[in-house]
């Protein structure tokens, strides 16, 4: 096993893998910014080292100084956690320049997922059913136009080098798509350095549900079953659940073997998640894949008992997955929600100090979190303070508990999101589990107005 | 299932089942002492009401006073915990005649286990190796020097009556035997209101092995594996884990039918555990039977996905259990570390205000406490805080997760054992896995005189 990593990463995602470093025996360098100094995540790693001011470009995407501090704290590899540099290919081939492991797939792998684009032709090569679109480069208003035309509106328009929902929006009409082509395109320019975009139809009465990879370097890949991840606000993910309410055991099958299949396509190593979406039929989309840890790998590791930060140590060492697919299997149900420093209301981040920090405990329940009182949220980065995991033997134990949990979760000095979380896993959709993407418009936002 | 029940208990037990009530939907009642009214369990409850000063004969054994708020508050059942009334057969007879369920075996069963003596003769009619010792009540020192002669020094001089520890003694030869006889059969007699004793062979290099055990009304009788409690102070379990790190598979199957025969030769209903002594030849001897709840249950919920409370009152509601032994198998490695406010080389208790209460979080890592910051340790009742219990993948690993959470615990305000539990499980005996009854006398003691 390597003797120590540095983790390019802040808050909760670095003492996550600082944690299982621990438990294997693997020594740990942490980076932070001026912002973060007094984060948990800082004292827990073995040494740690000032990246820069708040700025990310300055700190956690400044990939020249991370690669400097690597080289003179003599690390063997370096984790970038999900975010930041963890998908940037660049950064990949550099660390493998330098003569460091990335703890993730090949550059390579990155590259060719990380062009949406690219990633769609892949996976349509491979046989994985992809959502009917433009498989040409869109730089202008009048091809995108086109192409809506042809695969019929309504369309959704996103950025080939996009993510997080950033430079997505849903189109019904020429006269729209051409008034947000330009505007969009313009920030994943911006964002990405790459302003190409393109075109897919919008599945209507979607999910979203996505299916975990492990794959090694000697030619094994295994799923670990299928996430849940409808309940989004703003395109961005808040509460997530394995396996998921909704498709039938035929459906899991169908579509882990297809996320296998993909991965091997690909020769694809390490940790790694298809994004799929699936339609009221179980007609399932490819919809990107993820070449990172995901946040919410916690409810893949408490169905399956595998900690996926010690299997991405592991292959990133060369090591053979020590699971074959018929040895893995599901065992109940659990769900995580993100608790985020923002209003419930406007979703508008709510920086500031926290004067009180208590959490619920007991069976089935596991928190990820850097967060302590007296901690500060920063309006510099994404403010998630903490994933509140919890694991029953069914489904409606899991809401159940986390109902609870919520309930005794105690946080001052900051607004969060609880009240929001708790109405939307009272609601009846939640609780039967017939959920879509366009949950928070259909149900949550009404409420709000009553 | 129930609609209301009143838990007879308090502190981390209290909260404990009332989690499981809630994830169950059903409601609760607590009762607590005038020490207890700040207690993080009352809070929890759906209702909570007074019993009386912080002495348990007047509070929390006060059957009378405990029978009429049940009645008052309507409940249907009653969760004994453990300690207190929780294996007082008087009580749980009292319960059914009130016709209230008291959740746990019949009054009858606990009755037999209750004495020792008793216990011991249907073990053995049932086929289950027992020590060999006195198969008649003792009364006075002479006769237990007849006995012991026949048995062979030394001996265990126990309470038929007894329990954690209380009266207990290692004795060597017949003059230390009658000196010990009549202070500890008056202990007992004041304790238990029983002083009569018996004499079993001391087992030299034992191990305490114990099984965990449901039953049903129907007949139906499994067992959730072993738990290794080696590790004890003052014949107190202090670290406990599942499954043990000794005994071979073919010794745990064998274990394991054992108890289930033994359960279903006294007709046992509801949760139980039978407790072994084994050899270094993996022979294993009946101890006792414990017919309650065991401090030690979350390692094999750990490794099992059982939630051991919700079995009990599925259970004691008439409801079959769901698995039958072939379906049941142990994922992973638990262990647990009881945290103590006592004094790490004493073993004195150290009651108090806690000023500082912060606990390690992450995968694999489960709280069981009441205790909350500023929370008050009275000196009225066993000074236990709290439960960390750590889950991996192996043995190896559960042991340094477990080191990890040790090392980021923050308790301030009153001293606790942590420094003892970090010194045990970094001691090599106890990471080879070989630790015996004798394990604190043999290496912990002497590692503070150094």
């Amino acid at each position: 096993m390597f003797e120590k990593i540095l983790i390019a990463n802040r808050g909760e995602i670095a003492a996550r893998i600082i944690r299982t470093c621990r438990k294997l025996g693997v020594q740990t360098v942490a980076v932070y910014s001026e912002a973060d100094k007094d984060g948990a995540f800082v004292r827990m790693a073995d040494e740690s080292y000032l990246l820069g001011p708040a700025k990310v470009s300055e700190s956690y995407m400044n990939s020249t100084k991370i690669l400097t501090i690597a080289r003179e704290s003599k690390v063997d590899a370096i984790h970038p956690g999900y975010g930041f540099l963890s998908e940037n290919a660049s950064f990949a081939k550099k660390c493998e320049q330098e003569g460091l492991t990335f703890i993730g797939p090949s550059w390579q792998a990155i590259e060719s997922m990380g062009s949406k684009i690219k990633a769609r032709k892949m996976m349509e090569n491979a046989g994985i059913p992809v959502i009917p679109g433009s498989n040409t480069p869109l730089t202008t208003a009048e091809d995108a136009a086109l192409a809506a035309d042809r695969i019929g509106y309504p369309v959704m328009l996103k950025a080939s080098a996009g993510g997080g929902g950033i430079g997505m929006a849903e189109v019904y009409n020429e006269q729209e798509l051409k008034k947000v082509f330009s505007s969009n395109s313009k920030r994943a320019s911006l964002l990405f350095g790459d302003g190409t975009m393109f075109i897919e139809k919008k599945i209507v009465n979607a999910r979203h549900i996505e299916i975990q990879l492990l794959a090694d370097s000697h030619g094994n890949a295994v799923h670990l079953f299928d996430r849940e991840c409808s309940i989004q606000r703003r395109h961005q993910k808040i509460i997530e659940e394995a396996p998921s309410p909704f498709i039938s055991e035929s459906t899991r099958q169908r579509m882990g073997r297809a996320a296998v299949k993909a991965a091997e396509t690909i020769n694809y190593q390490n940790a790694g998640t298809i994004e799929f979406l699936v339609d009221h039929k179980e007609n399932f989309y490819f919809l990107e894949m993820n070449t990172r840890l995901q946040v919410e790998h916690p409810v893949t590791e408490e169905i399956t008992g595998i900690d996926i930060v010690e299997q991405q140590l592991k292959i990133a060492n060369g090591e053979r997955i020590e699971y074959d697919q018929e040895s893995l299997f599901i065992t109940g149900h659990s769900i995580e929600a993100r608790i985020y420093a923002e209003d419930p209301v406007s979703f508008y981040p709510s920086p500031g100090q926290i004067t009180r920090w208590e959490l619920p405990e007991g069976i089935g329940i596991r928190h990820e979190t850097a967060i302590e009182k007296n901690s500060k949220v920063t309006p510099f980065y994404d403010p998630m303070l903490a994933k509140l995991v919890v694991s029953g033997s069914s489904r409606s134990e899991a809401i159940q508990l986390l109902n609870d949990a919520l309930e005794d979760y105690r946080v001052e000095g900051i607004k969060t999101n609880i009240p929001m979380l708790k109405k939307v896993i009272n609601h009846e959709k939640f609780i039967e589990g017939t959920t879509l993407t366009s949950f928070i418009e259909d149900h949550y936002l009404p409420m709000l107005s009553k």
